[in-house]
């Protein structure tokens, strides 16, 4: 029998990092004698952020590391005790294991509006009880996963460093360096990421080692003689064309005759199209031509693009804020619903239709065109056969025929009772993954201006289902 | 003597929460012989967030804690050895215990662009290795501070409540809930802050509480029997007024003869401005009108401005997203400059005129008119007594007379040879001080639409100093 050694936890007192009311609940769950109710849980989001086309699915293997861990220590216990909550239900956490099943799509899936792609079943007190830590990491993985796909969509084969540590929302750089990997980045500077996640790490200099000596020159001299095979000079500190570059090559000369190359020079502030330019020229005049340059400040997908529309010729990209954060996206919407409880189909009507759920255990799968392109997605019950027609959610005359479509399901078991089935893909095959999957996207719903929408329908069998309940409904609340 | 305990580090190995860099340079410093050199660095942002007027300063009390437990790990100095780093570095950080000076406005403060707002002196190592976590910190909590200010501006004595953990960037919700706090917000509902900072938490039920009855009066029934003392219910599960509302008052009814009462109800979706009108009116009607009214769903300061300008009757404003993210402006795009080393005054030109530094080891002074109100800011040398004239740092013929005004330096002593000054104040004191201090701040600084800006000068010796390397620099670069 294989024992693998769980990940210790990500921080002290983990089990707590959760909405105060998902305790209150569970407590409710536990003294109504309705904890071990059966509930399916579905994980879901309604937007797409970034104004994009697409989403990529990321943070699973850090929840199921959670959920098979999962503990509350004494401490912990003693706390919830000082809040108010009652002696049966402090016991009741002092055995808790989680022990329920988990379907998903995988990390670096490519996914979209409504669809439940991770798909929660347990006692109800279980899956209650995770839901805040599951949003939580699901949604600010998938989101920076995201981000970070749009730059590699970008940025062709060029090399992408997460440099986004200091602007980082505190310890939520932890999991954007992850996630950023997962959506196609080659390093990050966040050693503890790099420590906690094997990613490769990287790092430049900054201007306060230059500054630190009495002439730049001095400071690149002595970072070359410290570091010959690793050195990158920012060139920026006082003048760039003038001085930063000049000097940069001097020493770059100086490595050759030491039987050393230098790496490359750093772009950090000014036009970067404009220096990139001159450097490169600088740079070749002098028979530079192996120098790489790597340009940062304020870099994100769009600026990327607007640099290589200008044939700027960068080679590294260190990207910051507007990876970590999302930028003007800083949060995917995901919500967690409960969609059946002892085998009977449950929903939420809303005032917003938007926000109405759909009823069930359910299943997804993917339409593939004769080139293996992505064609839609048909949410159906779970168990159901690829259908042969799917329907628009609302508007059931909007419907399509999907009989000559390949198709797969996408939701596979990753969790049973507790455990994680089988083994999660390392980063770089998610990573690999991902890049497969956004070659399988056609191309309009990859663009950032106005995307087309992707088609995500129901089946017949689902519609009756949630069309039955809506009925139901109707004819109990209609006087 | 007083005997303190610190608390225990965020997480483990937070050591290495940190840009590779900074080892890199670290050890430079150190092979090269210039460990030791007295190096003084300024943390200041360029830009305020939210296209506000001012900055609310958070994040100090978590940096100076980690600054006294900072110790590299066995664990942590095999990672960096793997990492090609070199036994004289690694034997150094064995031994590392951070010992510089720390000067800093207070957490709480009002704080404005340029402005040095927390110096660190040291040995450069030290100064060096620290940056990236300072700034992670201290960028992130003064962020979502200036956020809860501004929807404490708005929301006057209402209740407000953190409910953002779901939608957080990863563990960044540990310290937004601490910097919501600051900020002027009243609880939350992430347990993990609670326990961790003492924060009062806080919680209603989901909307799968609901779904997992029969019927939303029974869930409604049952969640009063179990808290009868701290209900909120939920109201917008099927049809927030024709049965949300109306089972709410039936089960407040029901509270009432068993001698309690019902505590609130809570809107999620919807109206919420026509909903809390109309649920206001059902309720009083019903002689409930002790029965409070809180809502949710994508709050930020606009929205809550625009519902009480609505009059809408909501009592308390659960806050998501929009607060533990930064919205729109995710980040806060602190520094860390090197300004002086070995009593010489340093400076950055940059190729961007705002990327230029202020050389040399500083202080602010505040300046009151005769109503204690701001009146602006002058950056000055440090042991310069407050200038009776500040001038616009790049503007020279835009200056004000200071001398009619009362002032004080912002900058106290906050750490001495690595040991904490003293208490730090508590998470309260903290947050009753920024009201306090957002009272002497003129509404004109306060307004979201275009607000004025706020003068920050600089002294005469100051801006001489500069000049002076500024000349200086010129004189070598200039052919």
């Amino acid at each position: 029998m294989k024992v693998e050694v769980a990940q210790p936890p990500l921080l002290e007192q983990v089990e707590l990092y959760t909405d105060y009311y998902e305790f209150t609940m569970a407590q409710g769950y536990l003294l109504s004698g309705r904890a071990n109710e059966r509930a399916t849980f579905d994980y879901f989001f309604r937007d797409i952020p970034f104004d994009g086309g697409f989403v990529v699915f990321a943070g699973l293997k850090d929840v199921l590391d959670h959920l098979e861990q999962l503990q509350f220590s004494n401490d912990s216990i003693e706390f919830l005790k000082s809040q108010g909550f009652q002696k049966p239900f402090l016991d009741y956490l002092r055995d808790f294991q989680f022990n329920g099943n988990i379907y998903s799509v995988p990390e670096g899936e490519i996914v979209f509006p409504n669809e439940p792609i991770v798909r929660v079943e347990g006692p109800i007190i279980h899956t209650q009880i995770i839901e805040t830590f599951l949003l939580n990491l699901l949604n600010f993985e998938s989101l920076i996963a995201t981000k970070a796909a749009r730059m590699r969509l970008m940025a062709g084969e060029r090399k992408l460093i997460d440099f986004g540590l200091r602007r980082s929302q505190g310890f939520g750089g932890i999991l954007a360096s992850r996630a950023a990997m997962i959506g196609g980045f080659d390093a990050t500077s966040n050693v503890y990421a790099a420590r906690k996640f094997d990613i490769p790490a990287s790092g430049t200099m900054a201007h306060s080692w230059i500054q630190s000596f009495d002439s730049e020159l001095e400071a690149f001299r002595k970072f070359a003689d410290l570091y010959p095979e690793n050195t990158i000079l920012l060139v920026d500190t006082y003048d760039t064309l003038n001085q930063g570059i000049p000097n940069a090559i001097k020493v770059a000369k100086e490595l050759e005759e030491q039987g050393h190359q230098l790496k490359g020079i750093r772009l950090d502030s000014g036009d970067l199209a404009y220096f990139a330019h001159q450097a490169r020229k600088q740079l070749d005049e002098a028979g530079l031509a192996y120098v790489k340059i790597a340009a940062s400040n304020q870099l994100d997908e769009y600026v990327i693009k607007s640099l290589l529309d200008q044939k700027a010729p960068i080679d590294v990209f260190g990207v910051g804020t507007r990876l970590v954060t999302g930028d003007q996206s800083p949060a995917l919407d995901g919500v967690y619903k409960l969609s059946q409880l002892n085998d009977e189909p449950r929903f939420k009507i809303s005032e917003n239709i938007e926000k109405q759920t759909l009823p069930a255990m359910k299943q997804i799968y993917r339409f593939y065109d004769e080139e293996d392109q992505f064609y839609g997605d048909a949410i159906t019950l779970d168990h159901e056969s690829a259908p042969h027609r799917m329907y628009h959610p609302h508007i059931t005359n909007k419907n399509a025929d999907t009989s000559r479509f390949t198709s797969g399901p996408l939701l596979k078991e990753v969790m049973r009772d507790g455990k994680i089935s089988g083994t999660q893909p390392a980063i770089a095959q998610s990573a690999a993954y991902m890049r497969e999957r956004l070659e399988q996207l056609p191309s309009e719903y990859k663009r950032f201006d106005n995307p087309h929408i992707y088609k995500v329908g129901i089946s017949q069998s689902l519609m009756d289902i949630r069309d039955q309940l809506l009925a139901e409904y109707k004819m109990i609340t209609t006087p």
